[in-house]
């Protein structure tokens, strides 16, 4: 039992402790010994404290920018990691409909075992902890081949592909299944990394598309952000004070990622001066509003797979093409044909 | 006699050297030694070849921007330091007509000497060497007191009133005299760190105002930048391979400020990636055409000085009020009325 709203604090491991040494942060509401402080909030709060003011605070999220309801079925993207499965378990705590999804990369980790299946392994653990469903589409058993062979295909790094992969099935779940929304675990370093990108390039296109809640459209499910403004180390505590578990491994694909090089720029302007990044992120969505609009490109239904696109053929239909040209000794040929033939059908293994 | 347009390559140290290693980067236009290589640019010149390009390049950014014209009169803003007379020496070099303006701001040095003094010394030599006139205005006589004794009044860092002083009389002295523009020595680091704080600030204001050219106004001067797309380092070098003497030692109010963080993170992002810090800026030019432009606030003429103003007393002559109201030992009472009184007149000691 923790305290917090309609969770009386009970006097446990969060009060404060006789004989602690004066040094420690005491937790604001309870006068516990603190595990976190956040000069950001000007706020430190205990293990009790912690988990119910940061669903207080995901609750006024997704509130404020009109999320979702509790009679919304949503869809959480769930990847294995403290981010998503905290997102869903933050969800289920606070009373909203949530299933899971989860997209096996079949990507190989640095020890060279399989990443992908020890991630899904954490996914299915809090399914069955919640008893909600967990879909998971795996993309050897959908198109033929996984990540490492679409990286290899296109010769570049493995991030700007695998996200066309997982936002293509991401959507495409949400959309056949009828979700009312797609709940992603993007905290405010992936934001402010993103922002932070964005805004190197002034990509004016891309700033105006950042948005915690990006509403639906022909074809298009419902996207939003409820952490997006968390930092990770928030949300990984919230996780392990919850008894969340979650892979703390990186994705093997991301080292040496530029979104790294710039989270690490933007957390030492943090450290220098705290609450940098969430005001980078918080004046920029309302300085947002005097921003011109792009004017929505216009969209048909891609020629391969029948997924929303600007052109005929849809990016992730052509990185798909492009693995399936090049081959790599998976016999891809045939399975190639099946998935142009098959006009956006979705093989997908469903698990609760 | 340096090679480059006009000015044929004489094959002197700018040339190859036999026997210097082959790790060498060579000058692109004479095959000569390089003394610095732009990857943003993929150039390598030599000592001889450099200045012409760094003088056509200037040239270029005063045409692209429209600044001003061979019959035009500039004020070039010197600080002793390498931009500001290096800009002075570019401008001369290329015909322009171009004259000095010197604030002294009585700052001491961190070895007790001063600083600002040591800095006149340097502008006067190349007013001298380049038979310009140099105008120098004395805070000391004009106002009575200097930076330090205004720093400590208003008890913050000494970098935004100096800029409100310096901005004061600056743009004072080029109405006053006529001058078709103010050129200051802004190089492209001192831009990108201010682009890179407002936009962790998302400032729209002072977004949209961020430009190498400001207009001339009624009683604004106009105001250019010709150096915003030169690093640091490039005109360092410039003033150095053309004999243009400059005070080396950084402004001791300068320690530890924020735009020297801004500028090492800048270029910790142009280490890991060349042309980072050029393209920051050049990108945001090209996209504030579709940033909304701030309506101009209504300007009328400051009760003290008679600066133009948007509210009643112009934020120097706040500045100016504050620190004579502290008072600092130095019989600023009699001073200050006189400021009061001179209704915008400003004592200029003149130098040619």
């Amino acid at each position: 039992m923790k305290c917090g709203p309609g969770r009386p604090c009970t006097g446990g491991r969060g009060r404060a402790e006789e004989g602690a040494p004066k040094s420690y942060r005491r937790c604001k509401p309870c006068g516990g010994k603190a595990v976190i402080h956040m000069p950001q909030h000007r706020l430190a709060l205990c293990r009790a404290c912690y988990p119910p003011w940061f669903e207080k605070q995901t609750q006024r999220t997704i509130e404020r920018f009109h999320m979702f309801g509790k009679t919304d079925r949503i869809l959480v993207a769930v990847s294995g990691g403290k981010d998503s499965l905290g997102l869903w378990h933050a969800l289920l705590q606070l009373g909203y409909v949530a299933d899971g999804l989860y997209i096996h990369l079949r990507i190989q980790g640095s020890d060279g075992l399989a990443y992908s299946q020890r991630s899904l392994e954490f996914a299915r653990a809090y399914a069955d902890r919640s008893g909600r469903e967990l879909i998971v589409v795996d993309l050897q058993e959908t198109m033929g081949f996984g990540i490492p062979e679409i990286q290899r295909a296109v010769h570049r790094p493995a991030c700007s592909p695998c996200g066309t992969t997982k936002r293509h099935y991401m959507n495409k779940v949400a959309v056949e299944r009828g979700y009312d929304g797609l709940a992603t675990g993007h905290n405010l370093d992936d934001e402010a990394a993103t922002l932070f990108s964005n805004t190197l390039r002034w990509d004016m296109d891309y700033l105006a598309r950042q948005t915690p809640v990006l509403p639906a459209a022909e074809g298009f499910a419902r996207k939003v952000k409820p952490f997006c403004f968390f930092s990770e180390k928030e949300t990984a505590l919230y996780a392990v004070l919850e008894g969340v578990p979650y892979i703390r491994e990186e994705c093997p694909f991301a080292l040496g990622a530029t979104s790294l090089e710039h989270k690490d720029v933007i957390n030492r302007l943090e450290h220098e001066s705290p609450g940098t990044k969430r005001a980078f992120l918080a004046n920029f969505l309302s300085a947002k509003d005097r921003l011109p609009a792009p004017a929505p490109p216009a969209m048909k239904p891609c020629r391969e797979c029948g997924s929303p696109s600007p052109v005929e053929v849809c990016a992730f239909c052509r990185l798909r093409a492009a693995t399936l040209a090049r081959g790599s000794g998976l016999a891809l040929t045939q399975v190639g044909a099946r998935s142009v033939e098959g006009q956006g059908a979705v093989v997908c293994q469903v698990k609760t």
